[in-house]
């Protein structure tokens, strides 16, 4: 599997999580804990992997470290998007003991959550690569509030693609606005209004994803289908628009169960909300490297 | 199950969080998608449960609709706390289409993540309170970034308690700070700083849950022993602590099947990280009433 | 012309840019100038158009009003996209004259620039649309710094479309990216990376877009081509493309002049720097409505 | 002509303003197309001017740069209030291509919006000096909202000089306030609310000019006046307050035809709204230096 | 003595000092003792003064109390400026109990603090008014950091008069400037630059003072004088500028007791450092108005 | 006396402090004084007490000069915590004239009133150590709106402790609480509600200390007691906890004077509200070295 694009999210989202996490955890006094600590001992630990998975993150740790005290030396030995072994170690931080405390939680915070994104992503890849090396898996907008650009950056590192940002970058028509306008109304206007946009539509069943081809729609959302629906809608589509300008994308309730099916059936596209929203952490911890480690 | 303490978090954090998930869905062009529907049409849709649980996330759902649309009428019919079984009303949204479909996804992804970690830690306290009825369930410091407070008042809303919120408003001495100092050491220091402040000591092992005892520790948190080792360390605090000034807390991966066997140990708090770190959302989704809710 | 959709920008990015124009205005000691006019004095007055053009920007007039006293009224005569002629009533003001003279210069500052930008983009869709009703006007982002989401949508107002709103929501390839890749090579990482996106190529000369369109871009933007130059590119995309699915786009250097020769030649789109980067603004004044308008 | 002062904004208004502009343009996403890219392509290319003017809005380019990658190089031939020629080097720019192009179009929007404001000031003060080395050019608060710091200090790049930055730091009594009070009574007010400052009044009418001379007023401001109508006010004012005590200033749809014509009836200042509100870009490009420039 | 004009601070300074202060007050959890109350008790309480002295603050308090709980209801007996008693009611609160206890600190912070600078402020006026009725008591910017509106705000709520806001909106040339440039110089440069506004220079000995009148300079600084050199500098001042135009201003360490013999020298102007920097805050408290004021 | 722990505050405080305070300062137009100083003239100047005191603020004013000008150089000779002299030179800073005139006046409005706060401290602590060494000096939450972290910095510069940082962590019943509810029932739902946490009764009477102690609260805070009224309760609470696990504060109009009676009477902790809602600055300038210390 290959990560060819910059996993990274735009630095400005990363310096004001980064800023908000540490004001979060600092408060008014600071560490009181690190306190008791004698200023000038120095220690040299790492950040290591408890379990397997695919490290994201690397630049809000970073960011962290460099906050908290930026004398500390860190040396990363992975970076986003690679795989990471139980017990291996990801990154060596030395310098004052106090400050790699305080810093501690907030940079294992970071990497726990969008490692966990990440390796939640990579299995998903994996399965529907199996099966059908064109179908990519897709993140949705159910994504931690303020934590947008951090957890798609996550994605894109686990090996998965993003589907529209936000609102105010694609225009997907859903059942609920469907309630509203016709689909062949909803292309036509969505045309008219935003020149050169993409344009998707939700269909319940395989008679909207007709009505979607024939007005001229850019992709298909499938919703809740079952992958012999999905399959024939592929069909329908693959006869309608035979030169594949319109994309078939699956979602609600993908499993990693069902998503190799739905992939089988010819899905260009898999979003899957759970990489974001139910991902667990990836355990990682903080290490003294051994013992002796700590110089007064 | 009593949740007799207020589980909202603090106005400010509500706002500052709602209206960076906004910024972050709205984008700079707003709602293309909504932009579709006509402007004059009004639909009244429910919020409804997909699944069991309990709610939380109350206020930033509110606060979202409110900054979306102030004209929007939404009616709740459960607060924060309150289970909820698959299929109940949570509340109704009526006004404009458009409005409504724009605040949609940012209202959800707060109830469904919120209302996640009450769910879970509601089948925590549970599990808990079955075993020992004087064991509390706490959080940890293991939090989305930029969500704590709201993250420590959904596990309010779910009949936990909060450990302490950050670095600043309580001493922890965990094993890397013991690198540098010992307990009794740790203990004496943090009365000298920090007098009338409980203080904590972290340990691996009975010997120093004794040290911490005679040293006059406020609080033991025994990391990753099993519950017969827990049993051990509580009938030794309780014979050289017998006035009960002295709090075992255990921690360290404490699942729900190993929890409610801390609580027989006799522990008086048990912390779980997986109860912000590890939730997944409670499924929630935005129905239409009826056929004919859409008024032009 | 009909100005089909909302042309008012997300409430957030006014909120924002109204409370930094204050500031900016207020300073420290708030208005000198106003504290010598009697705390009592109430005035009418009204915002009256000194020249024709397209209103724009009501939605920050209107906040900045409220946010400078809640207790004025304001009732508007006119909406965004609404034209108006020199002498014409846009609003009138009516409560304390100490409020109404500081809140002036802010709330004409913001509608005058942005009908400044509105006027421009209807005097292009004109001119546009008397040469080929299908060929729509484009902003680009060439816009002031801090204040596109306000200027994109006067360009709304204005009947003008939108171009992408920025580097995160659109793939537009540009001669200096073509420095380090071919365009075939282009269309495709593009699909691999982003896909369900639209992709855009900007071409110097018809080659490239005979090859843009045999690697399946979604659209070409021609720069600085004549408009015959033009009208051979749209037929060559008419031939290779006969579905409509390319969109030809029309940019560097358009003025008022040259863009109905471009929509003749049948360009798609039509972008224009200049309706954002030098419209100048529409000159708006506040008058008191009549002798004796002040009430001490 | 002499820019003897510092042409710069302050250091906080550009951090701020070159952030938002960063944010708004790089979105949650960042450059998607600039990810196309190889990583590793490295390019040196030249901010080049497409037209004659002034320099402004160099510190704002340099921390575009510095934040998108603080590894760029950036060579500055010239700096603010320099003139530029057609096709001259501003500054070169060799680093990453991928970050050169995700910096682009903000860093050009920044150098042309103020340059073009220095360059018309420029104009201005040209025009005027000949006419009257004494009378100077100023700015008024017809700014863009949110960017007044950066537009004043351009005035001062293009050898222009500022009023008064906003309602905080000086008085300047209008028609609008004097519907509620007199002159002298205004004057003395000002004069003893805000003791040490200078009162400046708005006369459409010599009358009123004389009553403000009579009562103190520090300057007059001519509104809407013909020039030998100034003419025979700055002789009023020679004669009422020979010792110079008060400046005279023109202003109200000043162009650069009539503001010669002012300057030699003798006013001292003459502000002109249309260095902010109305002056186009100064074009300007970014090149790749010669064929090659690119190295994989 | 009067309060002749508005002593309120910009409504924007309000209300970023206000949510930062209930922030830092409220942290991540809320009040945790207020939490214990009932949330059905309801309460009736005074903000009463405990000293004599000048009220100021009051949209500060109100703004907190308004932030925490809308549902308070706040009426308030006295204004910014007023004089107050021991023992006076300035405001009553009623309303839930919790939400009283939660705003209480932080709304007693801003009465007391601004009223501290209040009332000192006003004991100078009247001091100084004795000796002298035309001398005006003015602040400095030794203010504390992040508060300059509000206590600037403060000293005209106690009759004192604001010298300049910040470095931006006056010029001042002070000894530190004149190490690097004569007076005359300073005046005449001042001038140029800056046209329009007045020009103080500090003065340690008459030479300096008979130097800055005859540069035109707008008003001296008398730094650290004795009464009789200010009342020598006054008479020279007198005699080169008869007019009036030049003020006079005495500062550095003035006192209650000094202030009347400046004065009484005949400074037009005095400025107290201490007005800002050295206030003791007016001592307030919240109390239950009667037993059996707080409803179950 | 020693000051064991780190008196800094939390980098981010420091941050936001002075970029706020030098905003206030700087205005939009930056320093119209100090750029009449020529650019080229550099100057090396010394920060100077001219008072004895205590040193805090180190940080601040550090982050001042590094914000208005990185290639200052500044050389500290003392640190926060630091005793200082009049006359000792507390830094020296070198660099352009321009840039030092104009962070001076920030720069020594944080020492002087940090320095301020630290200095009225460290006279308590003496007075009280003098009495009584085991007890110690707190302080309270009157401190100055958003300055609250780095005042309880300053706090611990001067050798006093932190009470509560602010509601959110720490539980401290007052009679205002107190009027809705018991003692004992207070205590105890505090133990329910915040497990772990410390929770402090204020009492106004002897009766209220016994009933405190036996409901097993952490400390008492006696209000407004005499210095005997102290001794009984520290007798009574001696007798009732004697392991002393019961902390003994006292507060309430505590003056320099009355401090030690406390401390002999046996309190534990005295809380001084003055320590930061009513120090004097510490004086402090900056001085010319010498004559030529300026070089063109």
């Amino acid at each position: 599997m290959s990560t060819p694009h910059d996993p990274h999210p735009p630095e400005g989202a990363v310096r004001r999580a980064v800023a908000a996490a540490l004001e979060e955890d600092l408060g008014g006094l600071g560490d009181l804990s690190a306190a008791l600590v004698p200023a000038s001992a120095n220690a040299s630990l790492s950040i290591v992997a408890r379990a397997a998975g695919v490290l994201a993150g690397e630049r809000c740790a970073r960011a962290t470290f460099a906050l908290v005290d930026p004398s500390l030396e860190v040396r990363w030995h992975l970076g986003d998007g690679s795989p990471v072994a139980p017990g291996q170690v990801v990154a060596e931080v030395s310098g004052a003991l106090r400050s790699v405390l305080t810093a501690e939680r907030t940079a294992l915070n970071f990497l726990g959550r969008l490692s966990g994104v990440a390796s939640l992503t990579r299995r998903y890849v994996e399965a529907v690569e199996a099966a059908n090396p064109s179908t990519r898996v897709l993140d949705t907008r159910k994504t931690t509030p303020g934590l947008r650009a951090l957890e798609k950056a996550a994605v894109r590192a686990g090996g998965g693609h993003n589907h529209r940002f936000g609102l105010s970058d694609g225009i997907l028509v859903k059942d609920n606005h469907l309630a509203g306008l016709g689909i062949a109304d909803a292309v036509g206007t969505a045309r008219r209004m935003w020149p050169g946009r993409s344009v998707e539509i939700e269909c319940d069943r395989i008679g909207q994803v007709e009505e979607a081809c024939r007005a001229g729609a850019s992709a298909v959302l499938l919703d809740n289908m079952t992958p012999s629906e999905v399959a024939a809608c592929v069909e329908l589509v693959g006869g309608l628009r035979p030169d594949g300008s319109m994309l078939v994308e699956v979602s609600g309730g993908v499993t990693l169960e069902s998503a190799p099916r739905y992939a089988a059936a010819g899905a260009d596209l898999i979003s899957v909300g759970a990489l974001t929203h139910s991902a667990s952490v990836l355990d990682l911890g903080l290490d003294l490297g051994r013992p002796g480690a700590v110089a007064p």
